[in-house]
């Protein structure tokens, strides 16, 4: 078992933040933070799909080659997203500007940018800012730095776990954000991983991936992905282990660990999904194979009228029923099983009656249940989280800009 | 240019409708409705592509097998859909019923049910209502059978329309329901055509298939498809026309009647599409084939980004560009052209700006208008409408049963 910690993406050995307010945001909200390693380490990074990404991502994916990193500066309010050559240049110029005043390569920095498509990224802040953020560097500063790199989440979301690897304590700390754009492959989802774990880049990059993909790319909060969403993991070694390996017990153990922090925070980010008063896991048993199972799962966790009937605990099971059947893939009607929580509602293809629908009408009033689906054909098996669609998911997003 | 009529499904030569409320629904709604014409002729028809459908689509598709028909019957409050052999059993005895008391065969009588899912359907309405029904056939019996078969819908959807066909006059009839559960290949949307039109079935079935892709088929209220998506059109050959054959210009004029009928039922549907306020026609240029074309407006048409934005008349066009982004297709950001009707927000590349966003608010706050998005990548092209998102869907959806 971890232990969980206080103190957030400072917790590991060797790492501090800082988050300000800096002019990119309007009023005196924090809009910009950063987090330093003393030491170089390893880093890995998961990046949108999205085939228009942002000048950080683009940038991102450049310093990711050298495979090193010591620090990460993000802001918000502006997600210097399709803003040109322009854009690009000023990506480049803030991780400039914190190698230069760090007097580390400009390689090692990683930047992010989450906020309002499309406008112009102004570069002042960032000249004024930077000075600023770096003498405010501190163990203490995890918590500004989660706050600052909000948009319409309502707060913020860290984690720290702690986990005694082959004798050596390892530390995971961890940030993130997002609240709505959020869909499977990481939408406007800012997340950053710091660890003392020594390890090496490509074995990192490798299990970055696996627990993304188990984590992060599982969640749907409107089925929409953004142009900037990244995961990064850095990886300072100084918890003094022997060196993890591409297997074995350590690498399990530490597998775990980054599996756990990254489950909580992807979680924290349903649970905070924009108009979201549900989480709800989705399992899909059974299916023709592992691929047939995901995509079912994700027709489910992206249904509208799956989502409103759970706002409204209407325990219409019909509309898992619609969902399953235009996902793509032939089904067997009387081989088909539909839980909530423990408790079933479609057996063998029939349902139940009203009674056990009272049953699940209480279990969807909860905020957080389980809706499994078996279907008879095959061993493949998929989890997926999502929230409910109600009237403030409507309201945050009809008028967000204005 | 064709001629608009009054009478809805009957106006064609040689039919007569009823609409009556048979207990299948609570209180005095009318819940059933029958269409018969006096001569069996052509019929074509175009189903779910749902992989669990109602009892009624696997009965119609049986029975388009002998492309003749009759007689339609329709029930609204209860799909019988998910609902097993008895469902089968049920929607054959309502075939039955009709062709014994009429007496015609009963793969010339077409059954349709739309409802909640996974309910029982009861027998016994349809046991007394078929007498009435068909007591109550008349000329003038158009606007009943349209409202017999609405669930969410606020408002009947029919139409009439007549234009001289090689020296003859064709007359096209038509109704529909369907509110929410609108997505392509046809969602909780029934639709049915009549004709007096004289057609070989063949070439009745192919341009019924290219009309509904053009209509029905590009329309999304909310992206879920329905099990029980039924179009049906019925050619009773009383015109006195030359048969139409597979091409020329009575093919084309009657194609285009066709379509004038489908495409305005098809946009009926988007303007009582649930809690809409707008109706947004989105067009996609210069795509590198039809399908990427078809595919980019499909992810534009359910993005819930781009239709809160909508309804919130916020030009916030980066939700654009994010979709496309996330569409699944190589893109050129600078050669990416967005207007709003007539009025451009993005040229190759770049945003207009705040002036130019203010005329783009305009015309968002009207009920409807379109989009269009240019790639520069090729030819393809594609249309597709939608409506916004608003608290009204989510109401709607959010107890719909209770």
């Amino acid at each position: 078992m971890s232990k969980r910690l206080k103190n957030g993406i400072t917790a590991p050995k060797g790492f501090t933040a800082a988050g300000i307010h800096s002019g990119i945001k309007p009023g005196k909200q924090l809009d910009l933070a950063l987090v330093v390693s003393e030491h170089p380490g390893p880093i890995a990074g998961v990046f949108t799909k999205n085939a228009l990404p942002a000048a950080a991502v683009s940038l991102g994916r450049r310093h990711l080659k050298k495979k090193i990193g010591q620090a990460i500066i993000v802001n918000s309010g502006n997600a210097n997203a399709f803003t040109g050559t322009e854009g690009l240049k000023h990506a480049n110029t803030t991780a400039e500007l914190v190698a230069t005043q760090l007097g580390i390569p400009t390689h090692s920095v990683f930047v992010s940018s989450t906020g309002v498509i499309g406008v112009p990224l102004p570069i002042q802040p960032f000249k004024k800012g930077i000075p600023i953020l770096i003498s405010q560097l501190k163990k203490t500063g995890a918590s500004a730095a989660a706050q600052a790199i909000m948009t319409t989440d309502t707060r913020p979301k860290s984690i720290a776990i702690q986990h005694t690897i082959a004798g050596k304590v390892v530390t995971v700390g961890g940030m993130a954000k997002g609240s709505g754009m959020i869909h499977p492959n990481m939408a406007t989802m800012l997340a950053y991983l710091t660890t003392d774990v020594v390890i090496e880049p490509r074995i990192l990059q490798k299990m970055l991936h696996t627990v993304v993909d188990q984590t992060f790319n599982c969640i749907s909060v409107d089925g929409d992905s953004s142009t900037n969403d990244t995961v990064l993991c850095l990886a300072n070694g100084q918890a003094g282990n022997r060196a993890i390996r591409s297997s074995g017990s350590a690498h399990k153990q530490f597998q775990q660990l980054l599996h756990e922090a990254c489950h909580y925070l992807a979680m924290e980010i349903c649970r905070d999904g924009e108009g979201a008063t549900k989480v709800i896991e989705i399992q899909v048993n059974e299916a023709p194979s592992h691929q047939a199972a995901k995509c079912i799962a994700q027709t489910l966790a992206t249904s509208l009228l799956v989502k409103t009937a759970i706002f409204g605990a209407d325990p219409n099971w019909g509309r898992i029923i619609c969902a399953l059947g235009r996902s793509g893939y032939s089904l067997h009607s009387d081989r088909i099983v539909i839980s909530f929580n423990e408790v079933m509602i479609v057996e063998n293809g029939k349902g139940l009656g009203p009674i056990v629908e009272r049953k699940i009408k209480k279990i969807m009033q909860r905020p957080s249940f389980t809706i499994s689906v078996s279907l008879g054909l095959g061993k493949g098996t998929a989890r997926q989280w999502t929230t409910d669609l109600t009237y403030d998911y409507v309201k945050i997003n009809a008028s967000y800009r204005s």
